[in-house]
């Protein structure tokens, strides 16, 4: 927090880059801004963020350069394209990667980074819009140890919990744990809820006597009373949920791991999404399962 | 807990029953118990237990009948048997059972006991041997408003967390619901670790990061570790487990609800079973899906 100032590039001012920008903002370093669709950057514009028409404009001579974008081929163009950062005329020193992405190409952007005297981390969330927001966040961090120290007070400033998993690409297997962890999940919680309802149960009393055992969560604490206001509104889409099952999947089967779980809940998530509710939240696989049962 | 002293009978003094009615006995009220095998009732015998040699023993003349044996089979043998507490020369005010058991015997066992002025509860409990010794149970209620209200203080005595879900069965519907959540989620939590293991991550920093966002669970934060350790005691074992998905799975068809979840925790917990892990704790299912993966 006693940190200097920065120069920050920052690419991708979405519903989660947005706030996150706006906390260096408050903690005092000079940001400058790209994004798709420049109107979603606007107000960080008006804070006194710089605008930049493409990643490498971004990433010109700024310390440190963040993006956090939509799936692995945008994390892709933003930093191996041609105008990515890592062609910038006057490189940065660190690029650091918030995306959900593959820890495949973190790798590969840390090695090509490399080679060009940049450091690169990779660095996904969890906690979603309101973690962003509160500056909550758990980030789960990948990268070597040099640049993974120089970034860490300006990560510090968008997260509470930090946690260094190891070299590029741990910090986006990790978040593929945590992904795994809350598909599973969320299919019980859908799953234990409709029950309770079918069995004449009240659901909010279940919840009361459930969440603080052996069935506890945070889905079915904080997720599960939604469910019961049938509040469906994102919060984390369905449609990116299910690109990082997908990337959980494809790792998990690189490396030879039977993952009955993950495989059931990216098949739901299918349907989910076939049934036009791939921009609505995850829990929204409640009254997809119920009318299953119908 | 100002409770006047009750006359209480309790069957079934297993790795839960126990200590449960050890606390009845510090709490002052007058025992007497019957279990399959005497010598697990020992110790309550030695602090002044009465012993009865079957469950209408048990249940003559008491105020309260407590239950908590093995099977459904057994709670029906326990309390319409012909050694039944329902047969006692004198029958209990009311009946309380709290093994997991199945919804509608719990409301057979509430009709044939109402039939002969005896109240019925049904009162199953989440927390496992280590709720039950330290009296922090969740115990999920059902059973018509009179008798719940009068064994209400007798329950505060063994646990911390009380509801009262409804009629007779609700409360075992609502462990149902309990079970859903916990088998779901157990699956997840080892996929999960399998995963960061084979991704060469700390599975302790993984739960560091993991644990307190949208992915934490009492799971993954009192398994996991567990799981780290290779420590597969129960606890609560795989083929109580078992019985209480089937359960769950059957409840669920009869109400006409699709359950993908549950179904495949209970094909994976067959598979534990058949591979001699019955015995073990539930989470001994980490090392059965790593082989799966071998």
């Amino acid at each position: 927090m006693n940190e200097s100032p920065r120069r920050i590039g920052f690419i991708g001012t979405g519903v989660m880059g947005a706030p996150m920008a706006g906390h260096l903002i408050d903690a005092g370093h000079e940001l400058t801004v790209h994004t798709r669709t420049k109107s979603k950057a606007q107000d960080l514009l008006d804070r006194g963020a710089a605008w930049a028409d493409s990643p490498a404009e971004a990433a010109d001579g700024q310390d440190v350069v963040i993006s956090i974008v939509g799936t692995p081929r945008d994390v892709e163009r933003t930093h191996l394209g041609e105008q990515g950062t890592l062609s910038a005329t006057k490189p940065p020193v660190v690029i650091v990667d918030m995306t959900t992405s593959r820890p495949y190409l973190a790798a590969r952007i840390a090695e090509v980074a490399k080679a060009k005297g940049v450091g690169a981390v990779d660095a996904p969330v969890s906690g979603g819009d309101v973690g962003a927001r509160d500056a909550t966040l758990s980030i789960m961090i990948g990268g070597e140890d040099g640049p993974v120290r120089r970034v860490w007070p300006i990560l510090e400033v968008m997260g509470r919990q930090l946690v260094h998993h190891g070299p590029p690409g741990a910090g986006q297997h990790a978040k593929m744990v945590n992904q795994i962890l809350v598909a599973t999940n969320i299919v019980g919680v859908c799953e234990g809820l409709l029950y309770a309802a079918k069995a004449g149960l009240d659901p909010e009393k279940v919840i009361e006597s459930v969440a603080s055992g052996a069935a506890g969560s945070w889905s079915v604490s904080n997720l599960g009373p939604r469910m019961i206001r049938r509040d469906f509104e994102p919060g984390f889409f369905v449609e990116h949920f299910i690109k990082d099952l997908e990337i959980a999947l494809d790792e998990s089967a690189q490396m030879g791991l039977v993952m009955p779980g993950l495989a059931l809940a990216r098949r739901l998530y299918e349907e989910v999404r076939a049934q036009g509710h791939g921009r609505k939240a995850i829990h929204v696989l409640l009254p997809v399962l119920e009318r299953m049962s119908d």
